[in-house]
């Protein structure tokens, strides 16, 4: 008997924006392969029968590659066991669900895609930055920051002015990330809002500008950095859980929770 | 007491892509206020303590103004109740999430924001249409048909060679949408889905290209324009149960489940 691989999406890290779904998924798998991402409170979902195997990439440590992640998932499912691929967000965005998909096709198994709450929605939740609004964006476009040099590419042809940007792993390096904002026409005094470990206890967010952009610090990893209009409705930070940082007194990093 | 007020998102339809937050928070509401297209399996979840309250907009009939949805939210908020808004998708893609979030907070009433699975994602994990791919797509942009005059304004700033397009509430004007397309650059095989009722036991899937959109047949509302070389990846029509339709014979529309 053949059996059948699920590509989940975890959601953006709190245990709680998984979807049942998702969450009946996991209850009923005999092996998961997760990313790094998926924190141990998801991983905690799991039961003891089921086998656990990370097969998490990270920035400069030696990891497995997707080829030999095709081929476990592969290898699994032919075992007859029910596979879930459990992946940080939304397996289709920025995951490469789609390589896994054509592998596991090509293999001939069936395949399933469960949806999850990609990092970008999860985030504008917990800061409450309308993603589309009718006086300041009626577009929403999501790119990745992993490649910086085609960060310009895709947003010189982005109109600028009534969309909200997201950028997925925008890196450390703001200063490459700013002048390709500027270069592709976008307006020095557009609000930004980077937000680190989004909907995780750990979450943290700077709002800044694009002119100021270049002077964010370094905070831990994944972020996202959200770009718009829109960011002017952001959570005042006067809300939340306001911390000072020394050398961006101007400026806010506020923690949630 | 104050109340508080959540902007709830209810999903692309199936009941299970709901979040476990949406769903403790639905069972805690005191009032929940929904828009038409949440489903009755969904409202089913809503305990039966809880007043439910239809403030659905649907062209061509008399509803209730956003102006008078944002005074309701207030209202029971300033009752001292747990408010729910629960909306179809994500309370902050094309949802005007952003102007009740405003009236909530302007009322001096706590706003708390649980994301949604929005409909681009429920519709691509159900025809399993990777949204981007390292050799297909590098970005997402989600655009709104419901003026379809701005769909070719947003198009021809896109990099269209490198992005998956999905178009919200494109209506039935495939004619208009298709002449946008082709004007903005988008070349006249580039594949497209047309996805109606997504995730729901009524879906159906229409698979052409842009140069034969206007061909396209009428599917049930709500429906979403799915455009972009990763929907090559689309799973195959024989797989699904698919209908022949007459006067599409040599095109593919598939129903799901």
């Amino acid at each position: 008997m053949k059996g059948r691989v699920y590509l989940v999406g975890a959601g953006p890290g709190d245990p709680e924006l998984l979807t049942l779904k998702a969450l009946k998924t996991l209850r009923s798998a005999d092996v998961v392969l997760h990313d790094e991402l998926v924190s141990a409170e998801i991983l905690a979902l799991i039961p003891s029968s089921a086998s656990v195997i990370s097969v998490g990439k990270r920035g400069g440590r030696p990891s497995i590659s997707q080829q030999e992640i095709n081929r476990l998932l592969v290898e699994y499912g032919w075992l007859g066991l029910s596979v879930v691929r459990l992946k940080g967000g939304d397996p289709f965005i920025f995951g490469r669900g789609g390589e896994e998909l054509e592998a596991v096709r090509q293999a001939g198994l069936e395949c399933e895609i469960v949806p999850g709450i990609t990092a970008a929605l999860g985030a504008v939740s917990s800061i409450q930055v309308p993603l589309t609004h009718r006086d300041a964006a009626s577009s929403l476009l999501l790119i990745s920051g992993h490649r910086a040099h085609e960060v310009g590419i895709q947003l010189s042809h982005a109109d600028l002015a009534k969309t909200t940007v997201v950028i997925y792993m925008p890196g450390q390096n703001y200063s490459r990330i700013q002048k390709e904002l500027i270069s592709a026409g976008m307006a020095g005094e557009t609000p930004c809002a980077i937000v680190s470990q989004a909907t995780t206890r750990y979450e943290k967010t700077y709002q800044t500008c694009v002119s100021e952009l270049h002077n964010s610090p370094e905070l831990p990893s994944p972020t996202l950095l959200v770009i718009g209009e829109t960011v002017r409705f952001a959570k005042p930070a006067t809300t939340l859980n306001a911390i000072s940082l020394q050398e961006h007194a101007s400026e806010r990093v506020v923690e949630a929770r």
